[in-house]
């Protein structure tokens, strides 16, 4: 149904009803009008752009060739002719749609990359750099926040317990994740939409990885499809996944993880509802495309502000549990972990069913606000179960801004660690701002290695550190197995 | 008496002495000389507004029907002719008195209802929204605030411990409060003078507890009379009663409970004597009309600021004791649940006494400031004698403020919590604004259940949270009866 | 030596060498060459003012009546004429001699004191309306002020725990104080230099105190001599003494206070040196004049700034020890109280040596930064050797403010608190002002009383309180005699 | 090949390229073409001031000797034509050359000495009085400054537990360190660069030192070399080594120690690799000239920002560990004393391996973040090894401000306390600025011991501390040898 000549602004003005509907994106007119009741984001969004060029609100969000593999040739029906359109104040809002991220600062006002010399830098940059809605989403955490701050803040309640007097000239930050290589104990976590961080989205993560040999997660929810970020660097990859409610859609994305080459699958237990994350709700969605992602999740708009970390949940299967990891294992050859994951009774049934790891964590307070600090559902497994290590790889995220937060956790059991949030601060700055934040958290790992008398992560045990503050606050289990418990407590 | 033809404002101002005193009341003229030196108010605010119009100053707390209802037909002089009355100065401070709460802010700049997200949202507004007066009296509380202040912090020192991978697709909220239904572990604590958040006093909380199935305690010094609230929505009352040194007026008043089909009453037992709330003292009470409740509870001003809380605690009998119980039984045949239990002692002296219910509080820290916040008496049970669960049922209420406080309060053995001060700031809003808080309270409570990992109330109990900073922090008792210890702490 | 005739100005200047030396006091001049050298607070504040009028600088600090006590008749020259005067720069700094202690503010500008509800609002009051140089002396304490805010912080750590429905509308606060009758468990603890607060010095707080019926504790380092403190109000007086490195000063002061009526002397035992108070050196004393007080101790300036709390602090003896006890036995039949027991050891040992008395405290902060906040003080007692209030009385105060402090004070054994600094607030406000405080104290003690459920102070037990926060905090003793320690703690 | 006449501006000039290299340092023109790739702040300042005065930046951190000393007399061209330089570009951002430290303000506008009364008020004035190269290099501490913060808090978390009724008149507060007569259980640890203070560097602290009393000790990476310093004052010096890669280099500077007479030698321990100090690192480096300390230490800049704490720590080796010990006792006949022990586990080893004192501390939290605050590792010999104290010299350095904190270090077991930071900031007023400090930290500390009721330093024991807060957070070690065990905790 492709037209052969330039469609006019007068002519796509004439589809600007539901019932007749074309929007421009990128300079090519799509037929809407099928499409937009089964739209994630809500037809609503959709409607208002009928008949008018939508580039910016989508370009906020999704990939350039998402809209060519999602839709039908046959509703492309041309390109638009540039030299009819105007200055609409349908695109006045966001005069820069190639660069989404930089609404607030344009990129030659930021702070210079080899100016920031910490994760907290980093932190503070994007507060600076990202529009208020990315910033919302990225920055928001469950309700008060509570949880949020105290994963970063219990880190600080530990104190380490350095030797003296060792060689350290040499030391080795290498160790293995499900048999995979990795040049420090430290992955990327899954973390969505990294579009509006960056206009290349998880592809800088991506690169940023490859060049300093840390695995990156790729959500569900990215901004680019998973064959995109895979194909543009070469690092270890895993898979996050939120089952949906349609099991084929998760199937389907299991098969392309594997085809990618990602070496296992995340799969999210800890958020099995929408949360609630005030921050995000506040600042007004009605801009915004919400739309199906890249890797055929289904959101939907609702009632309650409009927040994006609400909507993008919304496909999520709340039905999911332990006996679904049968199921998992019969889709997808890949190893499981259990993403989130927070308490000792629920890592020790991980072990009973099986599963190839664990990462403890709260969705970075994401999900619950006061649900239990990561690092002290950490030290829960270690004074309950301190066995359990041996049977199955426990990972952590929540809190990491470290490097002595990294050794805390690796002491504690954890075979790595992921961070979330500032890598999406670090994909402001593109795959050279991704790479920079790796070698700051690999020198103050690296530091606080030798400071601490250590050369080869297996050095690293709970004596390192005085956790007496925390131990206190620990739920001591009278039904824990027996082999999980080892012999004595080792703190 | 009454004149047949309008009073003139000439022939008003010739009764404007203590012995020949008449008011104008919303257009009417009263005769108050031989009632000012029964006013529970005292006769000074009378005498004060002597041959004047005192509408503004009696709109501000008082329902409109009250005066009828108190006073002889005899002292009804006749109307006012509003035509000979100029804008004098005494009416001048308050301009709109059908709109007592709204003397700061119009209705129209207050914050849209929908843009407030949480209880802490309603706080907000409120603060800006209601006169000096009415905010004072509502948050205030006892001396330095330690308690107010603890009884919602302390809810933050316990962590959650989500359960993963369960079905929480179907959940559901509901329960019984002494055989009631009601659609969630929530209602509403009993707040005195409602009217001077909204006109329509406490109709307004009555209708959005109808719409949303949660029950509604009523204050004995609430503005409206009982039936007024009563009649007006269907949904579960009960009556909180202040035991009056006039006894035969306390049995009165729950002989009108239970006409208005009240289903239990909640005896007051954490004020016997009157509260030091200083925020409250310090507003000056002179321009406000201190006169007796609708339900008969008589006040008296005195030489210590005049705040509103002291003022009206002045009727309340301070020798009210246990054996008191066998009274309350022989004059009503509600259920007794006894509100502002503080220690297990009392609670098991409580089930020993055969009361039917114990609200665990502390007035909001409205009465005695240091008394020990609400949840940690509650854990004090649960350590203590928790078998006392299944012999009583037992509420609390005291800073609850989120979902995951109610969910903890329940895990901790409470049937069901009440929020006091919420309400009274979302009645500011009308019906609408009671109706909105609540459901956002239910998303909250349901939300928390499904990241718990929880589809009914049965499945909560203490292990669930992490309560090990504040169980360190409760008193074990040595004389609990044996029967009610249990067989082991849940803990 | 005394002229017949007024001195005039002109000839005063004749005599400002230090050889030659007449300074005006109060109208009278004085030949004050001779003495110049034993004026404890230095010859060179003399020298500063020879040959000029000092009533200025003498009355911010001396009573009127010093000079003439103690000074010789045959010093005294004669009148000035006050016409010859001119207003020379000497006085210029303040002038209005007679009301030292409003220098800030004039009287009329103060907060009226109906409007002052707390003893917070007594101090805030005051670090308005003091001079910078009162407002320091009387507000600081050593070094960091960390004792000084945990003697008062650590009250809001331990909570309450009502017992209700008990008939509490008769009660009584009245207590003994070694044998004397006091309307309530306080009393006045001693406090330097009221003047520097009021003209009339100590004999304010006498007033108030004697219309409140509690007890007035004079210290060494009064403003008024002690004979015109007692001999001005009707109430029980106890006596402060440091202990002069002059025993026969200390003889004839306890011999002063026998004879003006007092019924127990306080012998400080912690401040055997002088402290350390910033806030209070800052403040440059060269304007002040550093004097023998009327009381007879001695004091020396020094390098170290000139604080008034160091200066007058030189006298004191410090080889004092525990045989010293005996020497204060044979010299005094008052009963002997020692002010500043910090430990369960001394305690213990204080009961040994068969005094009286202890008060517990730590000079309200004022001696030794870090030294253990006093309520902490008292419960290491009540945990370490409980059976020691039934042999001797326990006093405690630092930190005391709300009438809930004193409520825990006496459940953990105190048979009365002690206030100081308040009293100093008070004080500016006149005797009306002191009574207007301990109608506070009593009001808030009295609320308290009644909503704990007790009647009269033998019914106030550990029990009532919540200590577990800080009864973990507390040394336990191995040594302890067995008759102190009691069956079981109580707590 | 010094030139006879003076060399002139335009002459200098013509070497001003790497290969063709004169510098003029004070008035003395140098060709440093040969050195500057052997300069350890690196060959790039040296270049950027080829063919100009240099002299600013010089003096900014080296002793004007040091360039004889290091140079060969060969590379010494003449002297320059001073009237022929301009004030050129290149040292107009200093342009006082003499006073380096006191680039922000003048001399004259400082805060008078004699109003400094604590080493808190010497921190602020140096806070402004400090360049902010200086301050930053001084204050800062690693990362995120927890452990230097809680050094310090952890203080004030310890309650002093006064006895009272001792005669104190007569006290004496001299000990010994390793044989050495002190006046105070106090010394000045070792602190780099004093030459950023005060322009005659180490040699104020050593002139101020030597007027108290108390030991100096002397920093491998001074500004001045260790005999200026030790032949200008008569008081004890200990020297500090870092353990240089170059061991010959480490043999000579132990030699010229022992000949200047020091009585020990402090080897740094904990800093076996450079230190992330953020603060530090943000202030540009690149007008600071980075070059060889005089006594011999190589240091290197890198790219992580050029904080001169990280250049500096470049030559460390960091392969040093406990078998060196016998090195270092095969090359020297002082006394050994091991800074920056953390752990228990430590102590004991260095018992063992008869080294003759431990300095407990972490560099002033300067090293690793987050490691032990040192009063809680000194704490932790107390609880598992009380027996160490009388095998082995202990001291701390670490958070110590006031005397009181020297107290409590001594009554936990130190035989001395360093401090660090507040005498460089002392150093900034020259050596009465050092002697002021010490005296004052000698008044507080007799006013410490007084108020506690001790005479000697004998009487200090850890009964006369309440740390229970804190020994609850200590760790308990199970394998400590018996015979340092002690047969009880006397805590």
């Amino acid at each position: 149904m492709a037209l052969e000549h330039p469609i006019t602004a007068d002519e796509l003005r004439k589809h600007s009803s539901p019932e007749n509907c074309w929007l421009v994106v990128n300079g090519v007119v799509w037929d809407l009008g099928d499409f937009a009741p089964e739209h994630p984001g809500g037809a609503a969004v959709i409607h208002k752009y009928a008949g008018q060029d939508a580039s910016a609100v989508y370009n906020s969000i999704h990939a350039p060739s998402l809209i060519q593999n999602e839709l039908e040739a046959s509703k492309r029906i041309g390109k638009i002719d540039e030299s009819s359109m105007g200055p609409g104040p349908d695109v006045s809002e966001t005069k820069t749609p190639a660069s989404p991220s930089t609404a607030k600062n344009g990129g030659g006002r930021r702070r210079p990359l080899l100016t920031l010399l910490s994760s907290h830098d980093f932190e503070k940059a994007a507060s600076e750099n990202l529009s208020d809605k990315a910033w919302a989403f990225f920055s928001s955490a469950a309700t008060d926040c509570i949880t949020k701050e105290a994963n970063a803040a219990f880190f600080g309640r530990m104190w380490l317990r350095p030797r003296v007097l060792r060689n350290v000239r040499d030391i080795s930050t290498k160790t293995k994740m499900l048999g995979n290589d990795v040049s420090l104990p430290l992955f990327v976590s899954p973390t969505a939409m990294v579009r509006l961080a960056h206009p290349d989205g998880e592809t800088v993560i991506a690169k940023g990885c490859s060049k300093s040999g840390i695995p990156h997660t790729i959500s569900t929810n990215a901004s680019y499809p998973m064959a995109d970020i895979t194909s543009c660097a070469d690092t270890t990859f895993f898979f996050q996944l939120y089952v949906n409610k349609d099991r084929a859609a998760s199937e389907k994305l299991l098969k392309q993880a594997e085809q990618c080459g990602m070496r296992a699958v995340f799969v999210t237990v800890d958020q099995p509802t929408p949360a609630k994350r005030e921050a995000d709700e506040r600042v007004k969605a009605d801009a915004v495309a919400l739309t199906p992602t890249p890797n055929g999740a289904v959101a939907t708009n609702d009632s309650r502000g409009g927040g994006l970390g609400r909507t993008m949940a919304g496909y999520i299967d709340s039905t999911t549990n332990w006996e679904d990891i049968k199921w998992l294992r019969s889709v997808t050859r890949l190893p499981i972990v259990l993403k989130g994951v927070q308490t000792a009774q629920d890592a020790i049934r991980a072990v009973e069913h099986g599963v190839d790891g664990l990462l403890i964590g709260n969705h970075g307070g994401r999900s619950l606000d006061t649900s239990t600090p990561a690092i002290l559902v950490l030290l829960e497994l270690q004074l309950n179960c301190p066995e359990i290590f041996k049977h199955i790889e426990v990972y952590i995220d929540g809190g990491i801004r470290r490097g002595t937060d990294i050794f805390k956790a690796v002491c504690l059991g954890a075979k790595a660690v992921g961070m979330g949030r500032p890598f999406l601060y670090a994909a402001n700055y593109g795959p050279e701002g991704v790479e920079h934040l790796i070698e700051i958290m690999r020198d103050e790992f690296e530091t606080t290695m030798r400071m601490m008398g250590c050369t080869d992560l297996s050095q690293l045990h709970p004596g390192l550190l005085n956790t007496w503050e925390l131990s206190r606050m620990v739920p001591r289990l009278t039904d824990a197995p027996q082999h999980l418990r080892g012999p004595q407590s080792k703190l």
